[in-house]
Order: structure tokens, then C-alpha cells, then sequence
């Protein structure tokens, strides 16, 4: 569900909402607080379905005709203001999420995607995480993990993140390169279900670095690993100039790669903003199970207002229960329809699933 | 009209086609290879106008019905094959570029628009150049100079251009920042007559430096900076997260902005080229006159086949003439219809213009 006091709440609701009235919806558990959800319900008039108590071990589906949401824990009043973050807000939304990592990890539900969380209150809650990649890679005991962002259209994984930009060409290493494009292409072909996924890497430099005349990381780490990689028999092609890397993408609508690798976050990023943003989704490569999110904030100068928008959200979870398909085998065993909540959003299949 | 071996003869006979079937088309001299751009009017089936000679003095206005050229030297055969780049045919662009410069400077013609040459056989022919930019920079003595690109709905000056991105967070200072402000924020109010414009600056960092979570530039350097400009009356805001800061063009079909501010090349360009790629004009800030290039190469490659796109020239040759009306006053002083040529292309203007 995310914070409380943030849009994650109601952009859970106006997500599923959108998503029942399909012909086969995943099947979906909330993870939050009940009473927020209910009063987000109300206050979002028209929302339907109604919301009803889940418990772990109980079958997700739509058949009872509503949407199954765990509660975990409860909230004092004062927590579930829109709007209004607290403390104690921010502790539940970091419990919502190490139990949504739990039931995916068990096997109960297939994928998790989660809500809005607040890195400033992550950390007086006393959790010191700059987000939720960094909080479920440590809970997954993963050190191989990379950040990936999927709109419409494109798809990129980026080798560093949330660093200073003059921190990045010291980070770039073969090894990191390499293993972005391993953990792309593996996204690709056992998630996504792409048969011989094609994948572009990115320069570090200005034109690539125009055969080594501004910056010679392309000749030293970039085009290496490209070569290791296509060694391992990875479609992967580069390094391209950044600034043309997308270009064909607003001309023709689609891009020519399954995957992108961005050096660092604005590379990647300022395309897929600029180009879709509203439906972009966070990826997590490299854990042991689907997880996405949408790709906004808390926003708590609009919380409550019921004007934020759910598109990211709906893709997120589009994007997870897609994943499901394709991960079912290496994933999870037996559950059967497809299930997502919030906040943590989890996704459990108990049937063969689509 | 550029190299003689690239689409810069192609795409000005296109541009100066398209451009003079208008109502009141800007006058304009090609400056460059009367044989070279006889013979691809040839391959341009159904090209018009006609070209007819020029030379310094005469006035230049489309009442004889052609287009004005200017020979500059002559060029052996062998540098008049496109696709099939020569020394000779290099330093024969580099003094069209010579000539444009002077033109523009002595005001016979109000403005320069370049045609693309190519920066290795540039070198060959013995002029160590990067670009344009730094050329006329040198020939009109000016230290501090931008370049700055142009869309529809984008203009992005640049802090630093053509360097390793290693480079970059060493490169920028507040005097660098700030300089750029203020030559944006002189281009827009001078050439493009904006009352008050209003600009953004990026920041360097992912979500600009996230309070200097992330890299302390936005604190140390880009904020002061920023607060200068203000200070001098420049409606300047940032810094803003670069990821960011553009999206909502994609959504309304216009920038928030008059114009933009980004730290390093592939931050602003990239931008742009996903956006608007065949619509982009290179512009350079800071010059004592007006002067602006489609961005694109010489694309030997496709040369003299026809099929290169005029869209950036006709960009680029609109910009020169749009910033004319601007800059008629600081610039020049009796010139009077509007003039423009290519390789480098000149506008001049003979009566009021436009």
C-alpha cells in the first residue's frame, strides 16, 4: 500500500478498480491497512469493488467479487491522513513491504509490486534505505541487483543509480557492465518470454566518446563487456551515441531493441520520462522473485485530493502479472490465479494463470 | 554548403525549395560551388529555383527569380563526387565557412547558417577544429560562446559540450553556469524577442542531487549561479531533477520554458533528439551575429542518393531568419530584405525584413 499518508492508497484502488472490470484480472492482495483503504474508497466515489479481509494461506480470486486485502498491523488515526506523513505511517508502509517480500519469497503470492514509500520518512521510521531496490535486495541476500524502467515502448536498465554523476565513471566497471546486460537479457528471455532478446548498450560519452576523443571508457570497459557478453551468446549491440540511442522511437512508435543499458540514471531516464512517462514502471533485476512499481512518489501535496493518476500503477501491475507468465517455472511451483495487492502489491497465480 | 561530398548541397536546394514557395521568403546566398550545386539540382529532379551568380555588393532578393550563389575557388572533379570525401573538397568548406563569417561581420548578410562538414577530413585538410563553434568563435575573437540547440517546442543551452562526461563535474563552475544563463537569457530577449524570457537550469545529479545525497554541484555551484542571474533580473528557476524536466512537453506539446539550461551534452540532447530529432537547430550563443546549423552530419554515406531529409535545414535557415528580426538593431544596421545562403548559408536583409 505504501505510505498511508501518500497517493499510494488511492492509486491501489483506482488501478484494481480499472483492472476488475477486465475480462481476466490478476488475481490481487492488498497489503496495508483496511480502514485507509476503506476510507480511500469512500472518499473516491463510484470505486468499486468493495474491499474484504485476506488472510495468507486463503485463495486469491475474484470469485468472492472483491478485492482481498492483508492487514498488517494497525494504524493510529493520525496515520491515515492523506497528506499528512508520520512516523508511525512510515514504519507500517516498511512492514507492508517486508511481508509482501515474504509472501512472494514463499511462494504464496508470484510477484510483488509495491507502493509509494517516502525515503525521508523511511529513515527518522529508523529504516536507512534509499528506496525499496536497496531494502529487498538486502532482504533477498542478493549483492548482483540492477534498476530497470519499462514504459510502453522502452525498456532500460541502468549499471549505476542513485549517485552523484561525477561518481559514475569511477563505477563503471566490465564486471558491472556485464552484468547488467546478463541481468537484462535474463529479464528478457525468462520473465518477458523474448525469445532472442536484442539489446543496445549505451556510451558513457558525448557520441559514444567519438573513438576515444572525449573519454576512452567505451574502448576501455563498455566495448568489453559487450564482447564478453555477446561471447555468451547475448544479442547485445554497442556502445551507441546516447543522444540518437532513442530518436527512431518518436517516429516509428516502437524502439529497435527489446532492451536498453544506460550508464547512469538520466541517461536512461530522461528518455523514458520524457517519452512515457506517466506510464513508467521500476523494475528490480536480479532478485529471486517479479517485483515493479510505479514510477512516482508518494506526492503528498495531492494526497486525498483523488486527482492522482493511476496509470503507472495499472502498468506496474501489468507489467508484474506479464512477468508472471514467463517466470511462473523458475519462480514459484503450484499456486494457481494471479493475484496483486499494493503497497506491497503481491501477485499470486492459482491457476495456470495467462 | 559544406563539404561538397556530404548532403549539404542535397538538403539546401531542398530547404531553399521548400523555402521559396513561401509568401515572403527570406533572401537568401549560397556560398560554395556554383558546378557542385549545378549538378545536384540535375539529380534533383524538379528542383527550382534556378541558381544564378552572386557577388558581394549586389543585392540579393528573389525578384531575378533565382538563387543567389557565391563560388568560392574552384573544385577539382574528383571533390564534387558525393559520398566520396576529399581533402581538397574539406578545405574548401572551411573557407566557405571563412567567407560566411566575414560576410556576416561586415554585415552584407545578416546572418550564417553552416552546412555540415566533417570534423576528421576537416583535420586532414589541416584545420584542427571540433566544429563550427570553435572556428567562428576564433574568427570573431569571442571567448565565452554556448552552443545551444533548438526544437519546436525545446531550446537547451549547454554548460559544457564535447567532453568525457569524467570531465564534466570538473568543468562546471558558477562562472560557466552563470554565463550560460545570461547568453541564453541575451538570445532570447535580443534575436528571439522574448519579453521576459523565462529559463530553468538543471541540475547535474539524479534528482538534482536529492539535497546533496547524491553530489553537492546543485548547492555548491548551480544554485549561486542561478541566484546571480536572478539577482541581475533573469527570470531563472532551478535546479530541477533532469529526469524530469521534461516531460511534460510529451503531454501538452510545449515546453513550461522559454528555454533550458543543461550541464553536459547528452543532458540536454538527449531531450531533444528523442523529441525532435529532425526539427533540431545548433545554434551558437555568445558570436557578434546569428548563427545556426542543422544538426546532422555530412552523412557521406546517403550522399547524393536523394533521399536526405531538408527538415533540419529548413529549421535551421527559419531560425537564422526568425532571429534576424530580433537582432537587426544590435547587429547590423542598413541591410534590408532578408538573405540566406549555405555551407555556410548567409541571410541578409535589405529592407525592414519581417
Amino acid at each position: 500500500m505504501g505510505d498511508p499518508a501518500g497517493i499510494g492508497p488511492e492509486v491501489i484502488l483506482k488501478a484494481v478498480g480499472t483492472i476488475a472490470r477486465r475480462p481476466k484480472p490478476p488475481a490481487i492482495v492488498v497489503l496495508g491497512d483496511l480502514g485507509t483503504l476503506r476510507a480511500t474508497a469512500d472518499r473516491l466515489r463510484g470505486y468499486t469493488p468493495r474491499l474484504c479481509e485476506w488472510r495468507p494461506g486463503m485463495p486469491i480470486s475474484w470469485s468472492r467479487g472483491c478485492l482481498a486485502v492483508l492487514s498488517i498491523g494497525s494504524l493510529p488515526t493520525k496515520a491515515t491522513m492523506p497528506g499528512k506523513p508520520t512516523v508511525e505511517g512510515a514504519e507500517a508502509a516498511y512492514r507492508y513491504v517486508l511481508e509482501g517480500a515474504r509472501l512472494t519469497m514463499r511462494g504464496e503470492t508470484s510477484a510483488l509490486v509495491t507502493g509509494p514509500i517516502n525515503k525521508e520518512w523511511l529513515n527518522r521510521a529508523g529504516h536507512h534505505f534509499p528506496g525499496h531496490s536497496e531494502l529487498l535486495a538486502r532482504l533477498a541476500a542478493v549483492r548482483d541487483w540492477r534498476m530497470m524502467f519499462a514504459g510502453g515502448m522502452l525498456r532500460v536498465a541502468l549499471v549505476t543509480v542513485h549517485v552523484g554523476l561525477a561518481e559514475v565513471p569511477r563505477l563503471l566497471t566490465r564486471k558491472r557492465v556485464l552484468e547488467t546486460i546478463t541481468l537484462l537479457d535474463q529479464h528478457l528471455r525468462v520473465q518477458l518470454r523474448l525469445e532472442r532478446p536484442r539489446i543496445v548498450v549505451l556510451g558513457l560519452n558525448p557520441h559514444a566518446g567519438e573513438n576515444g576523443l572525449f573519454g576512452d571508457e567505451e574502448r576501455r570497459i563498455i566495448t568489453p563487456a559487450i564482447r564478453l557478453a555477446q561471447s555468451q551468446g547475448i544479442a547485445v549491440h554497442g556502445p551507441v551515441a546516447p543522444d540518437t540511442a532513442f530518436v527512431r522511437i518518436n517516429r516509428t512508435g516502437r524502439f529497435d531493441f527489446d532492451g536498453a543499458v544506460a550508464m547512469y540514471h538520466d541517461q536512461g531516464l530522461i528518455a523514458l520520462k520524457t517519452l512515457e512517462f506517466d506510464r513508467a514502471v521500476n523494475i528490480t533485476l536480479g532478485l529471486p522473485f517479479i517485483r515493479t512499481s510505479p514510477d512516482h512518489g508518494t506526492a503528498y501535496d495531492i494526497a486525498g485530493r483523488g486527482v492522482a493518476n493511476p496509470a503507472s500503477m495499472i502498468a506496474a501491475i501489468d507489467y508484474a502479472a506479464k512477468a508472471i507468465g514467463g517466470a511462473a517455472r523458475p519462480v514459484t511451483g503450484r499456486v494457481s490465479h494471479l493475484a496483486s495487492g499494493r503497497g506491497p502489491t503481491t501477485i499470486q497465480r492459482t491457476s495456470r494463470g495467462k
